[in-house]
């Protein structure tokens, strides 16, 4: 089930960036399942991974050749996460990458390996050595619809996004592909996404710029509270338009660009979220007034990981005394309930730690019966605000995730 | 639907305890839902309450009198929590006390009240001052039955416990109620529990038994990860044997009594957990070898928490790799996965960050089938061990609070 309108975008083609697929067999037999990206030397790359103290042998590879070396391809499965894999796990993520390494003629290490699908089975080697050949001839251009095809798990759609501006007569183009819908709550960026542009940026600041976009992402979205061990986010800038580089945080090519990756990322976020396993609302969370970002976070999270809160989402319920009462166990040092807003969409529900006077349960349950929902906090503590997006906890999610793999 | 064991058991009276009930109307009509506990003179009272900033008024009400007065009366409704009610709240609240200590002749300040139902909706102030003087007049030795049932909402069962120990010839009796059914993620205590023992106890070893008991019970359980705006817990100290007076947390006559009360809150707080709503598993998690205990609760907290192992469970699937995800994003600092152990029940399913090599799925099949599930997790990081308790996540929860209100 998915919410939301979210079709799948024209992608602009990004210069400098090849992509390849093909059906190696590891997920649903004739699906694409593999993914190879091809970067034009000079290409910086940037990634955040999984925090998850259990990641993936991929993203311990990917976090060692982002360090040693200038990153030329990427290898994407889906169908197997090669996580909790052991020693075996880190051989073939190594071996997948020592593969196409040879194939395009450069160093193993220039090679980043991702996998997405079940965790704690070994990968199909035979399977993805037979394929990335194909894969590897495969690339072209125009690959951008392929690989969000390729990279799918439960998703029930791909996920894409494509921005252009203008900067000194030259169009500069952001384009990006994400996967995701369960096991969602990021923490670094969502299972797997990749953007490319064709801006000139060095390379510190293009990781600052991917970590700042991440945060205010792939970072404010949660399904079910559960982060991957796979989570992996790219980011990666070819150069091929003919502008100077971008050197700083600053100036008006880097303010231009930083918009753009921001809008394809929050795009990716949202596509996500509203594909979440089992969603039938479609649900931002808006906290005003915090002291800090951190307890913003804190009592945005709290809501949207609440299962009393999500269940009432799914009923269309109005039962607002759940939303206070996840705010009001968010863990805010000294939170004073009686100065906390909550509104649903326009309707103030709580003031003076209880139901507003003007509050009318119609005029509740006409928001709630909207397929997307806004819910706004005001801690009235501070100048902070934070938006975060999640879903409702339906029958179908209980159902997909209790099937899984019977 | 409950799961586990847990037969109401005979209940001992408590010397200097008496209890009445009566039929408000508050909850369904001719189901009882007000309760009033007397202690005699001279009992200590010692109380425990949610953490929640939108705490109910009853349990504001309850801190301040505790600090003020020795506590004669209790007085709990269930069907209305009294809780985001605001200023009306705060009022409805204290004249309940007030109505009360009229009827014993005591000060209004001695008397602690306590909701447990709806949030955000005023008490039905006309119908408790009605039921009152008969729940009153229904005062006896023997009404901890009455009690189990007159505090209950969603709960498919009442819950009680007790026993008693021997001490110079001396028979010393522990015995309590606890109500919780959803929203159950207690810190500080379950939604309502009320314990009393007549061993003479000075009050401020009765405090710190109580907080000892409570992190050892109610604070080890969750349902849903949901903080009851309510959460109160009462341990009540008769004094009615004739053995001297503890002063101290140590001693034998207190290791006896610590003893009885930590039995008495568990088994409440199992049978609370085994209540849970839309409860098919009962599931215990022991962390053993965390460095701190805070550490260990992370991680226990961590896997009761999450969707995904909570859905595996509900299916009987040893889907291990959510147990290792759900361990890996708890948080724990530098934890090094490979040095992790999993085992469901007997069976070790994760050793060197990945699968055992002596893990079979059959083995894991035949664990998860059980009602019971024993998930052990060691960290190999210290000596730190912590128990607790929870439950899968089914259809059956989503649909019970999907329809809670309409």
């Amino acid at each position: 089930m998915a919410v939301g309108q979210f079709p799948f975008p024209a992608m602009n083609t990004v210069k400098g960036v090849r992509i390849g697929s093909a059906c190696a067999g590891i997920k649903t037999a004739g699906r694409e399942d593999l993914v190879v990206f091809e970067f034009i030397e000079g290409t910086r790359v940037a990634g955040v991974f999984t925090k998850n103290a259990f990641c993936a042998a991929p993203v311990t590879v990917c976090k060692n050749h982002l360090k040693q070396a200038e990153i030329r391809y990427l290898v994407a499965n889906s169908g197997n996460a090669n996580a909790c894999t052991g020693a075996q796990g880190m051989d073939d993520s190594l071996t997948s990458c020592h593969q196409l390494a040879r194939l395009g003629g450069v160093e193993s290490n220039q090679v980043l390996p991702f996998s997405t699908g079940v965790i704690g089975v070994n990968l199909p080697m035979d399977k993805l050595t037979t394929a990335l050949p194909e894969a590897f001839k495969a690339l072209r251009d125009n690959g951008w619809a392929s690989a969000a095809q390729g990279i799918l798990t439960t998703d029930s759609r791909p996920k894409g996004a494509s921005v252009q501006f203008m900067h000194e007569g030259e169009t500069v183009t952001v384009t990006g592909v994400a996967k995701g819908s369960g096991m969602i709550r990021p923490d670094m960026a969502t299972m797997l996404a990749y953007i490319a542009t064709d801006a000139p940026v060095a390379k510190d600041v293009l990781q600052a710029l991917l970590l700042e976009a991440t945060n205010l992402s792939f970072n404010r979205i949660t399904v079910d509270g559960d982060t991957s061990t796979n989570d992996s986010c790219i980011l990666a800038a070819t150069g091929q338009v003919s502008l100077s580089e971008i050197t700083e945080t600053s100036g008006e090519f880097y303010e231009k660009l930083r918009s753009a990756v921001i809008d394809v990322q929050i795009d990716l976020a949202k596509n996500i979220v509203s594909d979440g396993e089992g969603a039938t609302k479609w649900v931002t969370i808006e906290v005003h007034g915090g002291s800090t970002e951190q307890e913003s976070i804190k009592v945005g999270y709290a809501v949207a990981h609440s299962p009393l809160v999500k269940t009432a989402l799914f009923a269309s319920d109005p039962n607002w005394g759940r939303i206070v009462a996840a705010i009001g166990y968010a863990d805010v040092e000294a939170l004073d309930a009686n100065k906390v807003k909550v509104w649903l969409g326009d309707v103030l529900i709580v003031e003076n730690g209880g139901c507003a006077s003007t509050y009318t349960e119609e005029a509740g349950q006409q928001v709630m019966n909207k397929e997307e929902i806004l819910i706004r906090i005001d801690l009235n503590r501070g100048a902070d605000k934070v938006v975060l997006w999640t879903t409702d906890l339906s029958y179908e999610y209980v159902k997909i995730n209790a099937e899984y793999r019977s």
